[in-house]
């Protein structure tokens, strides 16, 4: 970075974007923070990242954002979700699981059309860039709409079919279903934004031969295997029971657990799990706002953290949470551990704010790539205004971004070097087209 | 409210101010819905509440807020909180208890001036209009300050200085203290916003001879006594220890327990205290977030709400959440409870948007008067805007307002008629000179 600015401080270099005046947290491995600080962007990646003045003496482009009294930082990641849920959101609450499910949810999905589940995830990519989330992985049914709106909406997204022993809607039995993850993994490859990954539903629905042609495929493609795993008690149970081992250990037999192999939710775990969980190099995603709502309990991540497993952060459905903001889902994260433990030095701040970056980043497989602000890195940046009331006044950043700061309070958002927000403005759809489309699916659905 | 619209069916009744064409929660005893509704306000009461078409043709007003896609409630209620720590917003955070008070909030309160508890507060209420809120109960030093920032923010307020054994910087004896707050109490006695209340600390800072004379004058002035209750293990044991009962015990023996008596954070209780409380018709104050950012406990909320017990909602101070949102905060104490008793049933959101409006209104003494919106009672409304992606779409206005819906989703607050807040432009204050104000102090904090 200095050598650049050296080079050219007689004749700047010109970038696509700048970003200059902001307090930027880069998140890399040293924390730099620059105060006033700038970056320069160029063909969807960071150029340089340093002090304002150096950046602005040693850059030119067609457009700069002043943002001034905002903090610059990488765009959050939202490891776990089911994006076209939105048209759920608030549907059913409160209720008993199975009554959750079997009454409200599953009768509501039967419903599900391409449609739906692609403007319900743009719907979500609306929500996601206007909170702050530039990244998401999901799982879900008719992916391939998820991986066009995702696509459209410019968001970066690990997307993947929900594979299980039954007939899906989508394409019918496991062994198309294989194949459509197969075929979507290949229509992707080499896309700067979508990549594709193969995604078994849950120990409880998938048999071990599913199971184990999912790893295959996986392994084949070389692409994430994505899975829930020890959502609550009864899945342990159940487990237990159909196989005689717990859910992690299952997986461990069946030979599925790498560092390719993605855990979502792993609130019921034992000791034994934990130590496969880190031994294997699983990635761990939580979701602790619909472990609370969905009353699965809490996932034990200070001791994952402990063994050295990476640990990210995702907001599962909106039919659970109910919204995709990960400012709040920080927060929860933050707070909900240091009461579990009774120890307000659990999850400390800057910890959360990596689990919903950089450990996102390594968790998808993006590592190297998004979750820090450094030159080479893809440009996915958020600038956050601080100028207002409840982030007023600043003694850390760290702790407004993960116990005070709101999605609303996100003013830019820039994606793999696009300005998909700007002033709180989405420039890559028409938001009140997607809210009258969602709204028309869920008159289908109250009816 | 028909009858008035009958009778004036021909010649419109002349208002202050018509809210026009939003779905209208009243939270009266039917829970009644006017969709799309209205609601008429004049001399600081709602006139009348009912269909947007029947209060259209039945009133005029010199100014009327179109309120198409938004819900219209009564203003949130924040029954216990420190308005004046906004000052030490995120100086400290993740730390051990002890370490965190004597290092840090301790030495920066030992700095504290009039000025900075005015400025402050004004910060807090700043912050309380922009997220909905429309009353806080304060307890903090300096706090004829704190009833003047109320005032001058046009924020309804019950405040009250903190009483203990040992001196204060604000009015120095105990003596001094008890007599400050009766003076108080004459000074504001019939004021239209801010009410006056007797607040000694705790179990463990005031002695049982500072605790009868408290409850003396608040007998005397028939005002609310407000005081911090088993907030943790820690504090339970040192009473135990003192006076070998626990504190709510300690407190019922020394005759104190009454509806007159608010009790915040009630987190550590047995099923004794449990009954005490129930019995005695003492008023309870949640405060979730910050219970589970200093790891105090869970308090058994929803055993209080089985025994009767009413229970209100509290954000605490910024020290120790850190935002006055109580949106987030519903959000936090519907799913922690949940997750608490992994049972997902408990404490649903209509429960929640209660303990945060009518609960409250109870909990302070404005029962009757705020709370819900009816004729007759106080206009303390707040207009929340629905139409945005994370509000979409609308099933059950409830479940978004305590699952989806943030501070930053209120466009317009009303309070005792004024209007405080219209697209969230503050009209009551200079929030640029409040937060400069504010900045200062931080900047000699800090040093």
């Amino acid at each position: 970075m200095t050598e650049i600015i050296h080079q050219t401080a007689s004749k700047p270099i010109e970038v696509d974007l700048l970003i200059l005046n902001g307090l930027v947290l880069t998140l890399d491995s040293k924390d730099q923070r620059f105060d006033p600080g700038g970056v320069a962007i160029r063909n969807g990646e960071i150029v340089a990242v340093g002090p304002a003045d150096a950046i602005r003496s040693a850059f030119h482009a067609s457009r700069t954002l002043d943002v001034t009294g905002c903090v610059v930082l990488p765009g959050l990641i939202n490891s776990h979700t089911h994006a076209a849920m939105t048209i759920f959101r608030g549907l059913a609450d409160d209720l008993p699981l199975m009554e959750w499910l079997h009454q409200h949810i599953f009768p509501a999905e039967r419903k599900l059309t391409e449609e739906w589940v692609y403007w319900g995830t743009m719907l979500a990519c609306a929500e996601m860039i206007l909170s702050g989330t530039t990244t998401f992985c999901d799982m879900y049914l008719f992916e391939h709409k998820v991986a066009e709106a995702a696509k459209a909406a410019g968001v970066r997204a690990l997307v993947g079919e929900v594979l299980y022993d039954f007939p899906s809607p989508n394409y019918g039995p496991i062994e198309s279903g294989l194949d459509y993850t197969a075929s979507l993994a290949r229509q992707w490859q080499g896309d700067p934004l979508v990549r594709i990954a193969v995604e078994p539903h849950a120990p409880y629905t998938c048999s071990p031969p599913v199971l184990k042609r999912c790893h295959e495929l996986a392994e084949r493609c070389d692409i994430p295997l994505i899975m829930h795993v020890s959502e609550n008690d009864a899945e342990v149970e159940e487990i237990l029971k159909r196989y005689g081992r717990r859910p992690v250990a299952h997986l461990a037999d069946l030979g599925m657990l790498s560092p390719r192999f993605i855990a979502d939710h792993c609130v019921a775990l034992d000791d034994h799990d934990l130590d496969l969980l880190a031994e294997r190099g699983v990635q761990v995603v939580h979701n602790p706002e619909s472990n609370m709502k969905l009353a699965s309990g809490i996932a034990p991540v200070p001791q994952l953290l402990e063994r050295g497993v990476n640990v990210a952060l995702g907001t599962d459905g909106c039919a659970s949470n109910n919204d995709l903001d990960l400012f709040g889902e920080m927060d929860a994260c933050a707070k909900l551990h240091k009461v579990a433990t009774l120890d307000p030095t659990v999850l400390p701040a800057g910890t959360v704010l990596r689990m919903a970056t950089r450990n996102g980043a390594k968790a998808l497989g993006f590592e190297g790539k998004i979750g820090e602000l450094s030159p080479g890195k893809w440009a996915d940046i958020i600038v956050v205004d601080f100028e207002q009331p409840h982030l007023t006044p600043l003694y850390e950043p760290t702790s407004h971004l993960v116990y005070a700061a709101r999605g609303a309070d996100v003013r830019h958002s820039i994606i793999h070097g696009r300005l998909v927000m700007a002033d709180r403005q989405l420039l890559t759809m028409d938001v009140n087209e997607v809210m009258e489309r969602v709204r028309a699916f869920a008159r289908t659905i109250r009816s």
